[in-house]
């Protein structure tokens, strides 16, 4: 099938070509700062509060009863609408796009109009898409968890006896979610210098093993009430679409304090998400198949197909301050033991209520490719900080520096019909000089 | 001194004397089940909206121009004013309900005011008192973390290296928290039932082993931003009160599930909490020194003082199905190795955003005597399941049967002038039968 053309001029290679569509949540100057939802499309977003007011979406009937959703400033009334809903509403602005669109005229032939909703991309900002309730991080990157295991345990037990009968995950802190461009500062904590010496005593200062962790994320558009499971065959419907995350860790804190309730302060530092969400349905022709699982997991995680993740190429990139930019990891989004639908139905097995605007990580991505550069963290890069990760330019890094930028892209499909992410970027401020 | 007066008839065994005044949020036929703050006093509730509409806080110039955060659905408004606001409204109160009080005429004297605001507490509803942004739960219990360690690790190494450097906690489930009252359904969960067998094959099913944790929680009034930590020395501002909490918890999935990132789906089914938040200052005169711990803690942690926690009696009661109710523990709020400050300043010291609303637990309250009848969770009486825990005729426990109710309550100072919590009860109700 040949890309869909538009009568906007969209670049070739625009993560936001006419097969994506995604949604976000912006502010402009035509905006006054007002937080109001929109959709991405090339070079330009279109302003959705001004585009309903004008009457833009007078050609999709279903839409009008609910119109006021785009008079709010997170995507969570939009996305409670539900699956089929989101599905008609991309279809209608694909429509409204395309060279011969059915409701094409609507925009292309009301200069008005243009002027007030379709705005460049430089002239708005992105916010945090979706208010979210509770975030949940998955470990369901078997290479990461199987390379990480390695590192503390050796390759005979490196993953847990759990870690194929279910998708491990643990309650992340939704406050320090941020969107994308927002800057990291460098967490202070406890740090066991020396663990050989005893008894272990502490210091307490800046992080000095700060990593990445490439994840996508993954928002939901369904709630379910406390006490009552989500079955796996109903996991998709909760599914609005999904994000790039970096899950920024501090691996020095992470090992003095994860011992016996998991990772805490290491995390809750900030985690960053890209600004649109791209919907389920614009990766529906991506759909792959996830790693294989020996184990045959019980009846409640079983799924009819097992093309439930997606064929999404992602990369990382690290700019250091002097500018220089290296691609430090290429890896793809089919990388998982577990889908999404697989970790809803075992987060909701035990009752658990999940809400509209939830967040959850799929856990490091890594590939297991034998020369490496598929890697989602520094920690495996460098093997727990034992080796230099090359950059360009003499440059080197086992962990992150100050002033480091890290940049996170995912894309599928090729040029013209991209459906991409846009990017996942932070930079690392240094930290805080603490001052009792 | 004695205990203050009211012309309104207080029971003097009330949890809600005159010294107390807690805070909550209510529906009424009055109210026309719009929710609202109220605060508890003997066996009746003023409706803060209804009161404040008749002009009941004409008498308190400052809180005039803030008259709108008694129209909220939460406490979150009323919270954030402030801990200097919350003790001028809870004095006022005090004024309005005492005998020759400055402000008793108010009310007192105003028939159409006592029926339209003055609730009997019976022909009220409670309700989540505060919108919860993230909950967090800690383990400064340490006669619990060491009789748990012990369980699994033996008594030498009962307590991991990080405990009495830093108050260990993890990352809750908000959207769990729910009111007393509210039944707990059982958990469905992946269960290894004979660890000893390889390969280790779990079933998924009911809980098995269904426990309770008796904790304190404390709601916070006050936010920091992302990056900026919390100073010890100030953290005691950001503490709005304190409710009861039963952190339920399905041992045999948490067996399974924890490692390596900590409870999950054990803990995510429901958490229950007391209705009403006794406010800071009402605890005040009831401060005690915190259990004593043998590590120099750093800088960040430390404190001025050590009566940092609370004189608080505690109980759990439990009844079966058939009616009969037996107290299994008696234990108190000073069975803590780390203060809600303590806990404040570690969980912000990396620079973790928390907001008004967000819940902290203290962890499981367990006192050390030799006897035992002072424990906070089933999984210590029963030692791991290992001996029954005796109740009212005839009857036995290891872990909760379906119908059980658990009655927890709280209570510091004596008759006519007690600072109670009420109760936190939850009854057990069968798990889901799961239909793929």
């Amino acid at each position: 099938m040949a890309p869909l053309q538009s009568w906007l001029a969209i670049p070739p290679t625009s993560d936001f070509s006419l097969s994506n569509i995604p949604f976000g949540i912006i502010t402009s100057r035509n905006s006054r700062d007002q937080k109001r939802p929109a959709v991405a499309i090339g070079d330009h977003v279109l302003d959705l509060l001004a585009f309903s007011q004008a009457e833009g979406f007078s050609g999709l009937a279903s839409i009008e009863k609910h119109i006021d959703v785009f008079a709010q400033p997170t995507l969570n009334a939009f996305a409670a609408l539900g699956r089929p809903v989101h599905k008609e509403v991309r279809e209608y602005l694909q429509q409204v796009f395309l060279e011969d669109g059915n409701f094409a005229s609507i925009l292309k032939d009301n200069e008005e109009l243009r002027t007030n909703a379709l705005l460049k991309k430089e002239d708005t900002k992105t916010h945090l898409p979706m208010q979210i309730g509770d975030y949940t991080d998955f470990f369901a990157g078997i290479n990461h968890a199987f390379n990480v295991g390695t590192m503390f345990r050796g390759p005979a037990n490196a993953l847990q006896p759990n870690y194929t009968h279910l998708p491990v995950g643990y309650h992340g802190r939704a406050s320090s979610v941020v969107v994308s461009g927002t800057p990291i500062r460098r967490p202070n904590g406890q740090i066991l210098l020396d663990p050989t010496v005893d008894p272990k005593i502490p210091i307490f200062g800046p992080c000095r093993r700060l990593d990445i962790e490439l994840e996508l994320g993954c928002f939901l558009c369904k709630s379910n009430t406390i006490g009552e499971p989500v079955k796996i065959a109903e996991a998709d419907q909760h599914i609005f679409g999904y994000v790039l995350m970096n899950d920024w860790s501090a691996r020095d804190i992470q090992t003095w304090e994860y011992v016996p309730l998991g990772p805490f302060n290491a995390k809750n530092f900030g985690t960053s998400i890209s600004a649109w969400v791209v919907l389920v349905d614009a990766l529906e022709p991506f759909r792959a198949a996830k790693l294989p699982n020996e184990t045959k997991v019980l009846p409640h995680l079983q799924e009819k197909t097992e093309d439930t993740v997606y064929d999404i190429s992602l990369e990382i990139d690290l700019t250091t301050p002097d500018g220089a930019t290296t691609t430090i990891s290429r890896t793809s989004g089919k990388n998982l033991l577990w889908s999404f639908p697989q970790m809803i139905a075992h987060h909701g097995s035990g009752g658990c209520p999940m809400s509209v605007g939830d967040l959850l990580g799929s856990g490091t991505i890594s590939g297991k490719s034998e020369k490496g550069g598929d890697l989602g963290s520094m920690l495996e890069m460098s093997w727990g900080g034992k080796k230099d990760i090359m950059l360009a330019g003499m440059d080197t890094r086992k962990f992150l520096k100050d002033g480091d930028v890290v940049t996170i892209r995912g894309v599928s499909g090729g040029d013209g019909e991209r459906v991409g992410f846009g990017v996942c970027e932070g930079q690392i401020t240094s930290a805080v000089k603490f001052d009792l």
